[in-house]
């Protein structure tokens, strides 16, 4: 019976919170215990899924209930549009549809507190708990904010923020936060207004009926369940738009953060775009790897590919992404495959999901996956897997972690641990990364219980290569 | 005499070479021998001149001899805009003017080389030696190219590049370069189709009568003497375009990129928008600081305040310019001003600079100024000064250098090393850049002759404090 519980139907564990009528996949990850859901996929699923990922899989983040929207209500659903605007407008959907060009296009939303478990096992941080896999990519179908906002005309030199709320009712009044205008109206960055993801309506989870998507920032900039739109002369005022969502200096410690409250009203500190980042995915966490001793009747020598995902922000495109197997004192290239740029080559219109064109632009807002063939034998003389990525603007991931009191946008170089034993048969190599979600192992933790630097990691054959064994 | 010589007119240093009827600061720095020439100022005139730089000090990177340019060619000089475009047309710099609204705003311009030498230090790149005052910035004077791109009308869909062809006769052809169509019609990233700077008709280093700005990429990017514009369905073709300006794989030692020549051709490996980079300007290289020792009548200690400049890439605004004391342990945070900003306040339209008008964009395109305070007690116990910035994209400097072929876009921590000596009366304090251009020393060149490992620098008391006395 206890097996069997696990794989009810999703109202088990949300059963006792204002969530019950949600359904949900029972299998996710859930970050913050029970109530808000806040999940991301097991990272090995994740990856298989490739390109695009199943709703299912697709990371949440939610800030409390999430708001119950019928059929006849996403029918009533308006949008207000108001604020320093010649035209203020109050939409529904279906005024979305018959007044602008819809369209359809992928996009990689991230929320920016991925890798965030490393930085709390250095220090607790203001923030729970992500492993590597809070990333995921979809096919986002609406209308874009630059043609509505050309639409209600903002006021010309006063008019400087765009301002976005939600319909979710948290403590401190719904969640918002803003954009500022020069960029919201660009073309180019390409915010949408979206009520679809992968050809079907939005998941409750996902914003039904409506919310916004904008590329190659983090999703704590994309409010679901849009009520409202304000031009403005001033930011957002909503509590989480100051209180959340910041990269505070280094030195401001999280305790610092608490106290001193003017670090979050700074400007400065607001993130927006995604920074880069890059995961290996296999070898996964625990995986083994058996190199059987080489023999007269086997001469070639097996090959492991290496692989993982990664991803930028801004529209940035990634043009390298490199591999060193002796912790950073050499990189080597590894090959990048950015299924993106398929969508390049074909215009397509659909009479319900409207355009697919992005022929006319070179921008990246989806992540790409890398692969690095490397012999059994340089593996097996391996201790550490590392990778960083590069961006076209020659921004690069860091050495160092940037701790900070949020713990956000997390993105030292991705190193997994290798550990050797040698069995009667040959080699065997288990692969330890340095956080996972879904166990309390990785070499972080380890080496911190050994009285080791998490910061200043050594790995190799100087150092115990005792393995945590919870599974 | 000898003296004396050194403050002719510019005809001495250039009277050998093509280049003998242009008029030059003879106390700029040259970097190539005589010709071509390239030229930085030195470090402490260029930061004391503030935020707009006189063009005696600006930057120049020349490939060949300026081509000569009076008044009367430059009356009659056209620009070709070609290609696939709807409208073929050849215009003259009054067509510009009576056509399109002539703007100016300021521009920091920077060579993709700028500290390059401490690259050479480490190992002899394919590129000349640039110190880290490689930067300058100007206001500019022009027409954008958007709205050229506007009235040619590029074709839909063919049309993917547009290329910049200069008057320079160099051994392989003409300077040139190119942009993606995507990015150069883009009105926020506001290419310019410039003939004045600082108010005057261009200097014929600058690129008398035309030239183009391109803000936050690379100098290289910025061609001069401008005659042609073509739209095409690909990439420039011109040998500089392939053979320069790339940041090749750290794996690509220069020996291999002089032999592969497929590195050169690989698109991922160009470079456009500058990456992030911050400079110590005080204290400068082999400054002394007197501290006197404390007594009872002087019980308040001084104050130095550490300054110097920083820049990026993209539009993208600096949030932050860090300071370690303490070889990057830890970091803390140095005031930023941004005269930029001073810019977007007012709106003035000038009959013939045009409008002066930012109000509208929140893009950040120059340099800006930092400051750290630092009592002399704290200074005194400090073997290094570091210092790094971050953008609002989150991309930070690395502790490390990307080591790579031409040595470009070489953003590393910028250290300044401080040598303690006791003395009678105090403690003197001396400094000591990694690289300066005006002189043969600096720390990288000291501790590669001691033996160390450069890229890996450790300063303090277990190293060596013996300072080169070159002078």
């Amino acid at each position: 019976m206890s097996d069997f519980c696990h794989s009810l139907p999703r109202t088990v564990q949300d059963a006792r919170t204002p969530d019950n009528w949600v359904k949900r996949d029972p299998q996710r990850l859930r970050l913050t215990g029970k109530h808000p859901f806040n999940s991301e996929a097991r990272l090995a699923p994740l990856f298989d899924a490739g390109f695009i990922t199943p709703a299912h899989l697709h990371v949440v983040r939610n800030h409390g209930a999430v708001p119950r929207v019928d059929a006849q209500k996403a029918k009533d659903w308006r949008i207000h549009i108001h604020g320093l605007v010649e035209n203020e407008v109050s939409f529904s959907l279906d005024d979305l549809k018959d007044l602008f060009p819809v369209v359809t296009f992928p996009v990689t939303i991230c929320c920016a507190g991925n890798r965030r478990r490393e930085q709390n096992i250095f220090r607790k941080t203001l923030g729970f708990s992500w492993g590597s896999a809070g990333v995921s990519t979809a096919l986002w179908t609406g209308v874009y904010l630059s043609d509505i906002l050309d639409y209600v005309k903002p006021h010309r030199r006063t008019a400087k923020h765009v301002i976005f709320e939600g319909a979710d009712d948290l403590p401190q009044g719904p969640y918002g936060t803003s954009q500022l205008l020069s960029k919201a109206r660009s073309k180019d960055n390409r915010m949408l207004i979206a009520w679809a993801m992968n050809g079907l309506p939005l998941e409750p989870d996902h914003g039904y009926p409506v919310r916004i998507v904008i590329p190659g920032q983090i999703g704590g900039r994309m409010v679901k369940w849009l009520t409202r739109i304000e031009v403005s002369p001033q930011e957002s005022q909503h509590y989480l738009h100051f209180k959340d969502n910041k990269v505070l200096p280094m030195e401001v410690t999280p305790e610092r953060a608490r106290v001193d409250d003017h670090w979050w009203y700074d400007p400065r500190y607001m993130i927006t775009e995604l920074n880069i980042n890059s995961i290996i995915a296999k070898p996964d966490h625990n995986e083994i790897l058996q190199i059987p001793a080489s023999s007269p009747d086997s001469p070639d020598e097996g090959t492991y590919n290496l692989r993982g995902f990664a991803y930028a922000g801004g529209g940035r495109r990634l043009g390298r992404i490199e591999i060193s197997l002796d912790d950073g004192l050499s990189w080597e290239l590894a090959d990048i495959d950015y299924p993106e740029d398929l969508f390049r080559e074909v215009i397509h219109d659909d009479p319900i999901y409207g355009t697919i064109d992005m022929t006319d632009r070179d921008t990246c807002f989806c992540w790409c996956f890398w692969t690095f063939p490397v012999s059994h034998s340089k593996l097996s003389e391996t201790s550490v897997i590392s990778v960083r990525a590069m961006d076209e603007a020659m921004n690069t991931q860091p050495r160092d972690m940037y701790t900070n009191a949020t713990g956000m946008l997390n993105n030292w170089w991705f190193r997994v641990a290798v550990h050797r034993t040698e069995t009667d048969n040959g080699i065997q190599l288990q692969f330890e990364h340095p956080a996972p979600m879904e166990t309390t192992g990785g070499w972080m933790e380890r080496i911190q219980k050994e009285g080791q630097d998490v910061l200043k990691p050594r790995f190799g054959p100087s150092v115990s290569t005792e393995l945590s064994t919870t599974p």
